[in-house]
């Protein structure tokens, strides 16, 4: 039976943790609330409240204080918080151009980070596994609490059980074993889990950006490489082996160019970095601070520049048109250069949604560029490295609740 | 808290008929069980899962029969099934040559069918609710036990919520309130839930069909229009309003042929049955009758059909790699048309998924014909149209147990 599986012989445990789990779950996604507030979004007693409140306390994740409520009647509920040093994750993220770390603490508090460009530089996975464990390692990553684990975002296509890298056409990466390295210059034994940077975008711009509170989103994140994230159902889209998402491959111009896939005409020949530079008249890798020159050139009404800019728009949409009819997303957040190119691509993205898409689908979704700014697939690696603490804090208590201890025995 | 809400004040009612949900609809999808695989699968003890089984038994919608076991030693375990009289639905299906109705019974035993062909005839809402509604009704829909629901599959846009087709551009409806005008032609009071046809196919082969025990599924199907329904992660992809799955919308020719949905070089204009008519010098109205000459054609030899269906395999590759890298799914089943010309189609598919698919997800993914054959979505209507009886089958009670009384007051 694969759905409605209740296995009563362990139901009380069970409800308990998943009960420490959704109230730490959702301070950390939603920020400190009320204990009157998690009655209310639980469904439990207020004394069960109580007691999961204390347990989380007393294990020194949570902390209370009394709230001022101004203009509300009776005794202000205390406000629980989480200890954002109580439990800390390393965020990493690996693109083509730059690398970037982070020490990020429960409640998603950005503690320390730091991002180092490296245009031109080796690209080989062995060169760049030692300069992002160096970039952490300057951080001081386990100088806090609790290391819970580490999150990485790849520009490439990721096998999630054990953060293969299977291909990075744009890293020129073929099966590299990143999680297991990574691990091994980290000096770590936490678990270090691997995800695609436009995933992990996704993530963080559906937790804490652009897209908090949208159950369907697509993704979008433009840079040599188009990759993209789809949230589905609230749920992001991962497929059968968390290969999903790579919208960059999708075949959009049977007469187009060859592609590093070893395609023709996949849409990331029409938007990404090179497509945009050649077409405003720059050399192919002239990197993010082409396209800055190209989007100053614009500003001053640079008619090649505008001209190269509502091309790729154009195309930007054609792709948009085909990907808003396939999932029907009620947002689509444009992040990476496609945010910062947003205000000169948006018109013709409009357009061409207009004459492409059902007018169903149509008639729902908006067009928006992200918020997080760059580093949103860094935060979204956070995430990911969080994610088995929130789904059983429990599990990192240290044994001052006996029916836990006994529950892991 | 979006998640692990647990709302303890009602858990022990939530989870008996939680627990009735999980039997019906394990025996419904998978046949008969015995008591020891119910305890089995539910993780439920075994006195449980007696007194779960007598209540549907008692409520008239499982029967109980000892089971031969040979070879196992010790007392055979009783075997639990549905009566497939004790709840039935209807299942419609409309698409834009024919129209087909059927009365199947809980456990998805279809008990009584009939299709029309109706090529050229008026495809007006009204005239078509009129000829499905009298061939539900020639087949005696109330004449068994409990009518649960009714469910139609449509070739076009469809929003969930209400049954409003939206858009249906073969059929040439906008906002016909299809869901509401079958309800007032049948006479009845139970729910009309209305999809997409391709949605329904989808579930059909995911729950019946080539794709049973798969989690991501893409599945195709080509007639006039192509639609397309993906399950991810096990679960149909609806999109925000149930618009998802438009693959035949896909632009994969910008210069390409104006498509009936008023954009241009759409997937289903390379891939349609128009597009094979065409190709294979055909009228391009010459419908299924054309397309079976075309098979014939190609199965004497005849170069003109083979280049047609070669070429319309060659299109079907280019859109199959963009679906497979933004899906990642283990399996592509091709439904309806594409499920007939697979056998010409297949090498060319092949062909153009190696070339433009990514490494990672070409290595995972299989393509094959559907097995359903042309009832596929159908046999998905009924599947959507017995989804409020699986999830709750307690409701159907008619008053044995008075807990359930009680609950529902």
């Amino acid at each position: 039976l694969r759905s409605g599986r209740v296995d009563l012989g362990q139901r009380s445990e069970t409800v308990h943790r998943a009960n420490l789990s959704a109230i730490v779950r959702g301070i950390h996604e939603g920020g400190p609330m009320s204990r009157s507030d998690l009655v209310a979004s639980t469904g439990l007693t207020r004394s069960a409240i109580r007691g999961l409140v204390h347990e989380l306390t007393d294990a020194g994740f949570a902390m209370e204080s009394t709230a001022v409520r101004l203009g509300t009647p009776g005794r202000p509920s205390p406000v629980v918080r989480l200890d954002p040093r109580s439990a800390v994750v390393v965020g990493l993220e690996i693109l083509v151009d730059s690398i970037a770390a982070s020490v990020v603490g429960l409640g998603g508090v950005v503690l320390r980070e730091a991002r180092a460009d490296r245009p031109g530089r080796n690209l080989e996975v062995d060169a760049v596994v030692g300069d992002v464990a160096e970039l952490a390692r300057d951080l001081d990553f386990d100088a806090d609490g609790t290391l819970i684990g580490v999150g990485v975002a790849v520009a490439g296509v990721v096998r999630r059980s054990d953060g293969l890298v299977s291909t990075a056409p744009n890293l020129g990466w073929r099966d590299a074993p990143l999680g297991a390295k990574l691990a091994r210059a980290l000096g770590v034994s936490v678990p270090v889990a691997v995800a695609n940077d436009a995933d992990l975008g996704a993530l963080a711009e559906h937790r804490r950006g652009a897209a908090v509170g949208v159950d369907d989103v697509l993704y979008v994140s433009g840079e040599v490489g188009v990759g993209g994230g789809a949230i589905v159902g609230g749920v992001p889209l991962q497929g059968a082996a968390g290969y999903a998402g790579e919208i960059g491959h999708l075949p959009v111009n049977p007469t187009g160019r060859p592609c590093r896939c070893g395609s023709t005409g996949c849409w990331e020949t029409e938007v990404g970095e090179g497509a945009l530079l050649a077409l405003a008249g720059r050399p192919r890798d002239a990197g993010r601070a082409g396209v800055d020159r190209v989007l100053e050139d614009a500003r001053a009404g640079d008619p090649t520049a505008v001209a190269a800019l509502s091309q790729v728009g154009r195309w930007l949409g054609i792709g948009l048109a085909g990907l808003v009819n396939v999932l029907n997303p009620d947002l689509v957040v444009l992040g990476a250069m496609h945010a910062r190119i947003h205000p000169f691509v948006h018109q013709s993205i409009e357009l061409e949604l207009d004459r492409r898409t059902l007018a169903a689908p149509r008639s729902l979704v908006r067009v928006v560029p992200a918020t997080l700014g760059p580093n949103a697939p860094m935060l979204g690696a956070a995430e990911l490295a969080f994610e088995p603490f929130l789904s059983d804090p429990a599990a990192w208590f240290s044994g001052r609740d006996v029916s836990l201890r006994v529950a892991s025995a």
